[in-house]
């Protein structure tokens, strides 16, 4: 079997060495967000690049028990006691477009944006109204904007805008998100940014690729998830969860009599 | 790096053998379930084998929208729409020893139970004896009886035990069963045999290690949360499931007060 | 919280019935396979449907230990001894469009191709020759064609069609898939159906959506996923699993020296 | 249905709290270790006990691609490119007992031999050489010590317990961590406390209970998981990986000879 390659980790006997930086020299002096950090880049973060990428895990590690990550977490942990990393990955499993995924599609649609700016000589403003339109003509959704809970304006947009621009790093990924806000009250309602387009503005202008919008969720939550399945495990008993269902299906049916039935063997 | 090793599939170029056996000629004369039980043994069911693990499989796939699998199947299927294998396998994670995982234990059970009469010198009724005295005294679990839904007798045992008869397969480990089944409701109170500790007494009939007992739970399950997850995903739109949560904790803390608070880096 | 809503499944305390046919009468009157059959439709199937829902899942059952989806079910069950359907579910986690996923995507396109037939009054040809011409300008995958290693003609598809031939079953999805492969060695090269995509004309054929494709591979591999677990916990130490690999990252870089580390906190 | 309970997140339209803690505060004042440690506390930690969480986290994040969690992701993400989530928990699933999950139980057995001490008034060399005669005569394996890569002595252990020395926070779990790595030493053979049986003794002084011991295992090794996962998309194309087996079950068998198949169902 060919050896498989990586670029991330070198890992010997006596030593372990992430984008060549040896684990325990960062074990002394680094954090884990440091750490997050480099993994997706060959360098350690400035305090401010730091800071942002805290804030984001810490925005997106836990919305309450009953967020659809949660929720499955939960119910794993009520029927699989044997295993935790079992229940959290049963929490994990919900995240997609629609949970925590649009970090992500966020990304690549500002960075879509930001092109079409840029090799079209076209404002910010011109570049979003783009976008939108088309996304409203299409039917396509617009990642990043509007919250199952928060109907209004997501406190933690403003938070980590703040953030951004007090250590500088506020650059062209914000702006453009800003315009497509802009855009979408001008063109179709007025949609707030949630914390999924926020935190997409922000890693772009940090540089890191689209798919960091979705795994940063990931790794933010999972540390979320940890606690509930503890929580589910200390306090309630297992299969303690109960939920109500309505059957609206077919009635009751014959076996015998459909003719469409081939009999089991007999012996 | 080494080879792996395998007794079940041989696959090459051209041909692929279970056990053996050839897929092609399988497709042609066998049926799933013939092929399940190839898997755990070194030949084929007969008539009468294969309907017994067919009702075992029928008996478990599907107990409704919400029993815990099947709700973290559609949890993460409202989140995810991308990946149909991850909200199935969401939902397999709910099963452990405290779902659809009775039926390892209860054969574990059982074959402790006709070892202790074989060496013994015992009646089933004594073993039986012995060992719910013993799970009485040390507070451990008896995997195989009551349930949460079939409060009284799960009719599902009577069919199974009764299709068991019919063959000629019914032997040690259902008598034995049924045996606990008297101990249990002499020595605490009435619990009957659930669905678990009845294909755990079938399956030990059957020759299957007791592992098997959780993986035809697993087999027959997935046939309904495939089901589960593809309504989720045509009758309701992402994101629909809402939990209702009260929140028990501690009340509002302000951070800057808290003098064991280590302040982010500064820029 | 409002009331989840099923048609698939009504349990209650004393009763348990799929589409409206009581489990207790599948349980002695039916197969397996008819059940899963009867979870994507609103009746039980004929003899010769049967027939081929069961070829299609014995065909995909298990590819062997190597295959992507057993190794790394393998891989799980020699770290995680404690939960078995962690170790299958990631298995199963595998499974998307690159691995047991072509299926789905094969019904789409030979629904795509029968519909542009029947609304522009094209012959299965004309139309065939118009996707598979659209799929190479654009770059698109055909799914449904060509394998990892059966590179010649995989002997399951001509298996899986004569049964559909000699159940009275091979129509409209059959004729297309054909008529895409022979579109296909016209104006790519020859790549034969595999697997995944006759089971697709066979699927289509027998009124199934597109998901079905993906669902069917699903069940199926799960049973083989159960039994390579078995046998990797059964044969095989923990961590027994080794990977070779080889660093092509950075070089070694001394911590220390990096301008643009920020330090930890000092206590 | 009755609501759920929880005391960690008190998420409503307008507030997100942890534990008391504005999620708003936090994200302009702390960590996302900070964070991790208030999820499984009431307060957030000092400086010094931030840095050994850090530093755990740091330790366990990632060892390599070739380690059972990063190879099971890698796999996962060769065949299912769609979900992101799905492939970082299939990695997740490989962590259990044998891998990464020895921290929780490490910590059981200080705790343990903590309380043996205490209750018998024992010298921590007397509970740990008792505990370690217990687990040579019953054949218990001592989770904490030894590892697959690092033969020798692991040097994140001395890190680890370096940075608590320096903290002040190096108490009676390190102590009798220690202790058991000289029975075992003397009782048994030189087996050097590994990673997990470090950060075991350590957040025992911490004042964590058992399970976090894996939980922080996962929090951390779902940040390497994540970037494995995303270079696997990124430098190698689907389905790349290829694992050499071998057969050595039975030899291929004609199925129509074998008396005991049960023919499938003529139309």
């Amino acid at each position: 079997m060919d050896s498989w390659r990586t670029a991330i980790v070198d890992a010997g006997p006596d030593h372990i060495r992430v984008k060549g930086f040896d684990v325990l020299e960062l074990m002394q002096r680094s954090s884990f967000t440091d750490l997050i950090f480099l993994l997706h880049h060959s360098r350690l973060p400035s305090a401010g690049e730091r800071r942002l990428v805290d804030a984001i895990l810490i925005g997106v590690a836990d919305h309450g028990a009953g967020a659809p990550s949660c929720a499955a977490a939960r119910l794993a942990a009520s029927g699989n006691r044997a295993s935790l990393s079992a229940a959290v990955a049963a929490g994990l499993l919900t995240i997609g477009d629609e949970h925590g995924g649009a970090g992500s599609g966020c990304m690549e649609l500002i960075e879509a944006g930001l092109e079409r700016a840029a090799t079209g000589g076209l404002t910010f403003a011109a570049a979003a109204n783009a976008l939108v339109e088309e996304a409203r003509s299409s039917g396509s959704k617009l990642p990043g904007f509007g919250h199952r809970v928060h109907s209004t304006i997501d406190p933690r947009v403003a938070v980590l805008f703040g953030l951004a621009e007090q250590a500088g790093l506020s650059k062209d990924g914000v702006r453009f998100a800003r315009a497509l806000e802009d855009a979408i009250r001008d063109r179709i309602k007025p949609i707030p940014l949630n914390i999924d387009g926020a935190l997409a503005a922000v890693l772009v202008d940090l540089g890191f690729p689209p798919p960091v919008g979705r795994l940063l969720f990931i790794i933010g939550r999972v540390a979320g998830l940890c606690a509930e399945v503890l929580e589910e495990h200390t306090r309630e008993k297992p299969m303690r969860i109960k939920i109500p269902v309505t059957y609206d299906g077919a009635t009751a049916q014959p076996v015998g009599a459909d003719p469409r039935v081939g009999p089991n063997d007999q012996e």
